[in-house]
């Protein structure tokens, strides 16, 4: 049995050690893999676009513990989510809710039952207390319904969608990566009818260029534009980073048109 | 059997997966896991305390290796300590001191049989050398008296104190984690006889306001108090980072009084 | 089994997390390990480096997969090579040269049948669907001549050369750790016939001292050159960062010379 963590918790701190630590004692035989802790902090955005592109590379059956969680210790719930067989156990503050997109969950859970989580509980770090016990206990066959009544509901992140002007393209920067690449909240699919060989991409002020096809196309230090590994559009520099040479950032605008005659 | 990793190594480097090469040659069936590696570099009470507030959140018998050791090569002696069923291995330079610190080692083990190190043996690396594969054999079960002599005691850290003039309480900033978050020498129960609602926390010059029970208590970008996971007294800024706004550092001073009527 | 993974991934994303799942899913027995994925963003030498300095320290059999791949999506290859019972995948661009400098591969496959690839592949991302699938599928005893046809060689990184002028030796920095530590590319044997307490070494304009045995041997803040954990000379600064002091990079140079009488 799989759990992945997923947290903004960084690198210099014991914080994840110690959630791996309350799951392992629970549950000796259960393999943590770790997604990332490398979420820019309280950034719940960036989290659940992480975990929404990289589930699909998972077995059925994983659990997966997402804690970017600028709310702990308020009123916001800490919950469990069953969909297609997997799992997904975070705080009820939109961070899970790219996973399931287009899909209803099989159910929702708040995670109200005491005996499950570690005591005394802080107002700073439930993923010790709750999210990593609640974890262990799932993979040790714990059904969901066990760790508290159902919700109807959770709190649903929207993503910032296209605005068409004619044949223009208004998009943004959604996410920069740890390379510096920019990427950009536009799909393959969503040029369909255009002639892509011609468009021409502007980030501001900046021109970036055309399509390519990989980030060597051009020469080293040039922008280069590609469909990448989350589906989205790119902004990237070769050997470089783009995020450093323009300055971009988390909401940028973009625009895609096709080239002038 | 778990063994735990504690360095200041980061993580640009191999020197951690060199360290679990050589444990999982010996030990192919042990569990390592990464408490963190991000204590800032040579800094010993960091890795101390680090080590102090994580070590309940894993079972009896867990291996803790823990290496902040910028006197390597010098003749400060690498020791394994056995306490309650668990272990610490490490340099003696007090990086391992606050894992007992009300409590009396049943061993301390100097590592001087070198039989169970690697050779030839670095003045730069012992953690590759010594500290991996003693914790290795460690985990294979040879007794902790098979690695060499017995010594008396350890070098010990010790932590700044409270000082306390009438009402007032001078404190001071003992770490400061990777979000920004100051941890000041102050522990809840510390605060007995005093009336917390009325309580003024300062650091320096800056007023940052009395006691919240979390994070998202203010608004974003506001100060807040709180007992942290640590059950230390932690100033941070909702949504951001204290240590980026005020400059703070590690020995800054920190005043607890009542409010002025 | 064991997988090590070496990348310039960071830390900030999920895509290590993505490549132990894409793992785990197809071997849920095998034994992941990161060697680091704290490469320099695209530092192919760094790559090298940092996998020749840390395989002896992992069990015969053991699948180390580096991937610093600035030229993904392009015409280079993507290759297994085994050596000694020992297996390494990665792109052909030299990354993986150094693991075998003085010793020829048993066979050089390129990773061309695409049974073994994750569908649909992108321009971006072959670690996810090239060689962590291949390196999945070799841990379960795939043989490597299955994964494509043979190679007859691969791209050789070279490491720059030491150049005597009589009694003074010309050499530079091959590489900086992440504590600052500047790693020159000189071994001690390539000292032998010289008397080493008379040997003082410049890096630049900046003399910095003669040879210690340890890092502790001067005073703090002071610079110490010792010979490393790699066996190569290493300008360290005690409890402190030597690159930061001086500001050095990649490529400068160290001049090592007997002191003036």
């Amino acid at each position: 049995m799989l759990i992945t963590l997923t947290t903004d918790f960084g690198y210099q701190d014991s914080f994840v050690g110690i959630m791996k630590g309350v799951i392992y004692t629970i549950n000796p035989a259960v393999q943590v893999i770790d997604l990332t802790h490398g979420v820019p902090p309280q950034n719940i955005l960036a989290g659940a676009l992480i975990l929404q592109h990289s589930i699909r590379y998972f077995p059925p059956g994983t659990i997966h513990v997402v804690v970017v969680d600028p709310g702990v210790g308020s009123s916001r719930h800490p919950i469990l989510i069953e969909l297609d067989g997997s799992y997904y156990i975070g705080p009820d503050n939109g961070v899970l809710s790219l996973a399931f997109e287009r899909q209803r969950p099989s159910s929702i859970t708040l995670l109200s039952k005491t005996d499950f989580h570690l005591h005394p509980t802080s107002n700073t770090f439930h993923a010790r207390e709750i999210f990593a016990p609640v974890a262990a206990h799932l993979s040790l066959g714990v059904a969901p319904a066990e760790f508290g009544e159902k919700l109807a509901s959770v709190i649903e992140l929207t993503i910032p969608k296209l605005v068409r002007r004619g044949h223009i393209i208004d998009a943004e920067i959604l996410y920069i990566d740890g390379f510096g690449n920019l990427f950009v909240n536009i799909r393959e699919r969503e040029l369909a009818g255009l002639e892509k060989e011609r468009l021409r991409i502007s980030l501001g002020p900046i021109e970036v260029g055309g399509l390519s096809t990989n980030y060597s196309a051009l020469g080293n230090g040039e922008f280069v534009c590609v469909f990448n590994s989350w589906g989205l559009l790119e902004i990237a520099l070769n050997k470089g980073s783009a995020r450093q040479r323009t300055g971009a950032k988390i909401g940028d605008k973009v625009t895609i048109a096709p080239k002038a005659d």
